[in-house]
């Protein structure tokens, strides 16, 4: 069991998102995390895939979207060579006279209070997967009401080779 | 033209996603940004979807996506009772005598720099769709080596209703 980070620049055609996902479902697996978003040309949209499976099938997975016409690019985005973020929106039940503890966790991990209700907040932050996952974990003495995270976005480190945007 | 945001809940089963993107490609939409990342239960996943088009199609999509076996709920996030996030990495080529101007925006935006290289540096921001556009707009007195944005996640204000995790 591996885990990869895929990630493609492709081209903004209409049903390329059903074509990609197609692929992996057709060999029974699931995306763990999907991002995708418009680049600074917008004839272009980069996808970041995280998937976990067999070495071998991932390989053909990634060999078989690289044949898609509308993918231009595709490359495996290694964790040494490259920064991973993801985003996170956690709404947590807090009555007012019972904030401070909520506040204190948020401080700690640079986090934001978004969103200010009578009887919750809403929190955002930022990082990888490993510190959003540890402060969730941290707040499970409160009640977390709603949660909504990204999936990570990826980009290789440093100036190796330059690509589209 | 209408731009709506879904918000839906699903069962973490292989292939909902080219199932859910396969719906809007059929009416011949695209997704202008997706973002789908696991649950405190990872049974289920929450997917943001943003999409524009014709509000008859999708009104008429999201009735479809709502049959979907693996759709647990869905609803419009309206903008006037949500947030929205979105998570931007974006790696700008500057040279060492010339990082100034970069860092001064970084910090006027309240963004991070989470990666330096001899010749290029990596910004990590978070904001609305809007803020995003600005800062990137304004960087374009640098040279964009890549970009990766993850689309928006978002939540409703407040506690109108608790759904699942």
């Amino acid at each position: 069991m591996q885990k990869k980070v895929f990630q493609l620049l492709v081209d903004n055609n209409v049903g390329v998102l059903s074509r990609i996902s197609g692929l992996f479902a057709r060999r029974g697996y699931s995306i763990e995390s999907i991002t995708a978003g418009i680049t600074a040309d917008p004839r272009f949209t980069r996808i970041t895939i995280v998937a976990a499976g067999d070495e071998l099938i991932l390989v053909q997975i990634e060999k078989q979207l690289a044949k898609l016409i509308d993918v231009r690019e595709i490359k495996e985005l290694l964790p040494e060579r490259s920064v991973y973020r993801e985003l996170a929106l956690i709404k947590v039940k807090v009555p007012v006279d019972d904030r401070q503890g909520v506040i204190s966790l948020v401080d700690i991990f640079r986090a934001n209070i978004i969103d200010v209700a009578p009887e919750s907040i809403i929190i955002e932050m930022t990082g990888d997967q490993d510190k959003i996952d540890a402060f969730i974990s941290l707040l499970e003495g409160f009640e977390i009401l709603e949660l909504a995270r990204t999936g990570i976005a990826g980009l290789t480190r440093g100036t190796e080779k330059v690509t589209y945007l």
